[in-house]
């Protein structure tokens, strides 16, 4: 039988034509709806895995109209929450830390229990400090362990307890609810998850760059050893050196653990050329700023990289809403096959990894 | 950096992890409903582009009371109706007939009009022959041009105008519905199309089997030189020619045009072992019968091979409904991206299709 070729022309990058195709049938401007979605028009949303958001969606919220730092202050005066601390509000990302392996490694932050009233004064002392000044160390409320249904239950109903057009189009509660609060100077790396996932705005902004699962070969995945940050031994108690306003970062230490390494997204599209593969320049990302009620669908296995901007009482609060992803259907065995096709390619062609890692050694 | 190999198995098929890791997320029974869904439930299925099979959902229809062999008959007894004829009941179908460049074509039928009484008396005459005759040539009503609301208008009060859970649902009337009159002697090769199907059965059965769109790899996609069947000239005339009720189908002749190729699947799920590929083992055909009054969703871009039994009265009828599918999303430009990469291996590794079409050859 013929060879194929004679037909039709030999297409030798199968990866750029996805990419390109993807763009062609796809806008990079998120559709913004001005009210909440039925739940059959939400399933049309999830059926194409494709984002929008509502905007204003959440005005109504107790949470939106009443959260503020004084009142979480207030509220939680006598809890003590989860913090995670890192020197340059880099929990879980991609951070040059040289070893024998790789230049950059996983960090994961410093995770210690705080009282909350010195948390959040934390908070809004460092976000309205001169710029030019030095900021100390970066604290962030971002347990992902359905935490506004355990450490701060006592705030969950100020929200829903479901999102109804989810719950009805995607027939289950949520599998998680998780609060977060920080500010600007917390940036969420690049990564996805295996969730649909609803995402409110209570104070302040977010900054989504948001990228399809398609887009896999433009995130130079790598495997970076996993590095955890931790306070060294100090005489005095944990107690007293989370009560100083002004912990100096380069007290942090960041030690590479010998555990699996974890395979993360090393390409960040706001430094398009660093860190980038053959395809990062195909990409366009979605971006979209949440403002206070703004939310936000995030399909299942969408790359997302998060900053933020604080109010003027100098935090930004958002709650998040984690739905199970449905398994079945074609999308994530062929989100699989991108990854198993761009890694084979990458091997076959002596791949480009190994001149970023250079490159990376002498930025 | 390092290579990712050191880090995970190198994986070096991905068509076949694509292919198992389907098969482990994805059911090869299909669903059957007792009811229709609702519009949101049907759009779960779209979804997870899924089909499902609703037994008895069209019972109530008159078409599904009312149309045998006999009403038709009446019912159309002064028209004239377009009808495909092929020597095996082969219309649209991969066809042995050697050519420089391959062993199969893309046989389209001879087209012509013939009174419809002759054309249904020839169907159930030839149904209800020993099966030891010889049947003499094939015949089917399968214009796939919304012949329903054209050549068969006046029966198109007998169906609903569109179905309503689907019409909701992708928020869009149908953009073909489609009537199919035929035997237990025409069998529609295994294909695909770009929209979304419901295929209702009005008369005898309709045995399905579908392959989703990731298998791609083990259909045996092939560029077809283009053939059609004609009547070779004969002195009498054509309204003389299709009154005979036993053609003979020798006497159609098949040409070889020179139009573009047809890339057309070549693998049939009930010879396995015949132009088969080295992933063509590793499908898991869906297989279901449609029974009179069934309801059958049949996804976008799902392959499917129908073949046909009559009722009593000797003919087989159903319609379906075609849905405009949604290219945006993530599925479309993905379903290319498997073709693409399954085409650049097969050349990259010399390709099993010259084999395959030396088997051909000597079959």
């Amino acid at each position: 039988m013929s060879d194929l070729s004679h037909d039709e022309p030999y297409n030798s990058d199968p990866i750029a034509e996805l990419i390109e195709n993807y763009n062609e049938l796809n806008s990079s401007v998120i559709e913004e709806l001005t009210e909440e979605p039925s739940p059959l028009e939400f399933m049309r949303y999830v059926a194409k895995n494709t984002p929008f958001v509502v905007r204003r969606a959440a005005k109504d919220w107790k949470a939106a109209k009443e959260w503020n730092a004084n009142f979480l202050k207030d509220f939680l005066k006598d809890e003590t929450v989860n913090v995670a601390v890192t020197p340059h509000g880099n929990a879980d990302a991609p951070t040059p830390h040289p070893t024998p392996e790789s230049p950059l490694v996983f960090a994961q932050p410093h995770e210690e229990d705080q009282p909350f009233p010195i948390f959040i004064n934390y908070l809004t002392s460092q976000s309205l400090l001169d710029p030019a000044k030095p900021i100390g160390e970066v604290r962030y409320a971002q347990t992902q362990n359905d935490n506004l249904r355990n450490e701060y239950l006592s705030l969950f109903s100020h929200v829903p307890p479901s999102i109804p057009f989810a719950r009805i189009a995607l027939d289950r509660d949520p599998d998680a609810i998780n609060l977060w609060i920080g500010n600007q100077h917390s940036t969420t790396a690049m990564h996805k998850d295996n969730y649909e996932n609803i995402y409110v705005q209570i104070r302040g902004q977010k900054h989504f760059i948001l990228l399809p699962p398609i887009c896999h070969p433009c995130v130079n995945e790598q495997p970076l050893p996993s590095a955890v940050y931790s306070r060294p031994q100090q005489p005095s108690s944990q107690t007293t050196t989370t009560t100083k306003e002004e912990e100096k970062p380069d007290l942090l230490r960041l030690t590479v653990s010998d555990k699996k390494k974890v395979p993360f997204p090393t390409w960040d599209p706001d430094r398009p050329f660093e860190n980038e593969t053959e395809y990062s320049c195909l990409a366009c990302p979605v971006r979209v700023t949440l403002h206070q009620g703004d939310m936000l669908y995030l399909p299942a296995l969408w790359y997302h990289k998060v900053s933020q901007s604080v109010d003027t009482d100098g935090v930004c609060v958002a709650v998040n809403y984690w739905y199970d992803m449905d398994f079945t259907g074609p999308l994530y065995p062929l989100s699989t096959f991108v990854r198993s096709v761009y890694k084979r390619d990458a091997q076959d062609t002596g791949d480009s990894f190994e001149q970023d890692a250079a490159e990376e050694d002498h930025a």
